[in-house]
């Protein structure tokens, strides 16, 4: 059975390659994005789920962001916490954490709508299998 | 002699790469904010500079966001509107428009701060040579 | 009307862009190879095709190798020459020559396979009306 | 103390990201390499050294290929298995493959040369203590 869901923020563990720094010998801004993504279907998967399962919705983003406090560097190691901070029908909001060592990278949002896996990519509720694997994270719980 | 700062939005236009897309069929939500960069890039260009000249400060961008409108898939021809919001002592904020065809693709804002060029990467003044080939965009003078 | 094949080398103008450079303040190799893959899809939108059209055939690569004898860097502007190597019932193989100011920056060969687009992906022949688009380049032609 | 050189075939397990699928569905081409460079960074942390020490040479690519036998989908758990074909005065080659399942996925070589780090990128001597750490692998040993 799969463990009901969790309030909790999930924390992704991951180490910058080499491909990912650029001329000024940091992580290119654009990298952190996808490790934003990374940490999400990570966060997926240990729910039971995939973000991409055949035949069903899809969940492309309609709104991300970041500020970026300290660089990353080739070969450190680094965590992504990431937590649910809001599920409407359609979407979900996420709130992201990145820290190397207690230092806090960047911190962010990102915001996923379910659609039809279609040309049109028409918005649709979230189906229910997905939406009860997830709640939204409150401090006042943890 | 080169122009004066422009306080034009300027127009960047781009194509779409396969590598570009995902199994979504549309271009991953990480590479806008490559395209972001690529324009702001071509506008230093446009007025004379480089973002990157050797023993001068760098760039990094310190906050980064965007919200979607549409997908844009494999071979859209598409542009990249961007103009400059604020100029501070050490940063420049930029508002980024993506269109297709006329219709919005995207709209967000990317923040950049000077920095010296060494691993401390400590803020310091935009240079007074950069500061002045640009200008902040006020719709009323358009 | 659609020109007729063209046995010629095609060539792909392209500036280096600033995430496409690593820590060692050069080109990241594996971009090279997305650089011959765009000038193939530039060279057949020039024969009036989409490397991806709805409802036929995909090209996946089966073979990629490059040979790399100098450097780009950021805002390098570069040529890819791709010419067509040798056509079979079911394969194209590509010779690429990257160059900048008439320096051989990178020379390679790439093959792709026609396959259905189905899971299985099975290898087909490659449609007709494209087929008669491409024709093998013979330096003695040129 | 750091173990001695190890002639053994290095293994690097990795899955594959949302942001490394393209609109066909399965990873794109580009995308191995990186894996292939990945995997040897991997090998070197292994040794005990980093490919990219403070002041000391830098290892750029002077050629990579691969063949493509299967793709690689979204979420699947693949090996990459590195091993050490030849050691030169100033270059190392290696030999990659790519295993999902027991399945061969791709296989390919990689050669990268010892350089000095500054803009003329002028080959050098691989300095002792990395040469020392990295031994050929061969067969019969195994």
């Amino acid at each position: 059975m799969l463990p009901g869901p969790s309030p909790m923020p999930y924390r992704y563990a991951r180490r910058v390659q080499f491909a990912e720094t650029d001329q000024a010998g940091i992580v290119h801004f654009s990298w952190y994005f996808r490790y934003m993504e990374e940490a999400e279907h990570a966060m997926w998967r240990e729910a039971g789920l995939s973000i991409a399962p055949p035949g069903e919705a899809g969940f492309p983003r309609v709104a991300a962001a970041l500020d970026f406090h300290a660089p990353l560097r080739f070969e450190d190691v680094f965590d992504v916490h990431v937590r649910i901070e809001a599920i409407a029908r359609r979407t979900i909001r996420y709130a992201h954490t990145i820290t190397r060592d207690g230092v806090t990278i960047a911190t962010g949002t990102m915001t996923a709508v379910a659609v039809r896996k279609d040309p049109d990519m028409r918005a649709v509720d979230i189906p229910g299998d997905i939406a009860r694997r997830f709640a939204v994270w409150r401090p006042e719980e943890a």
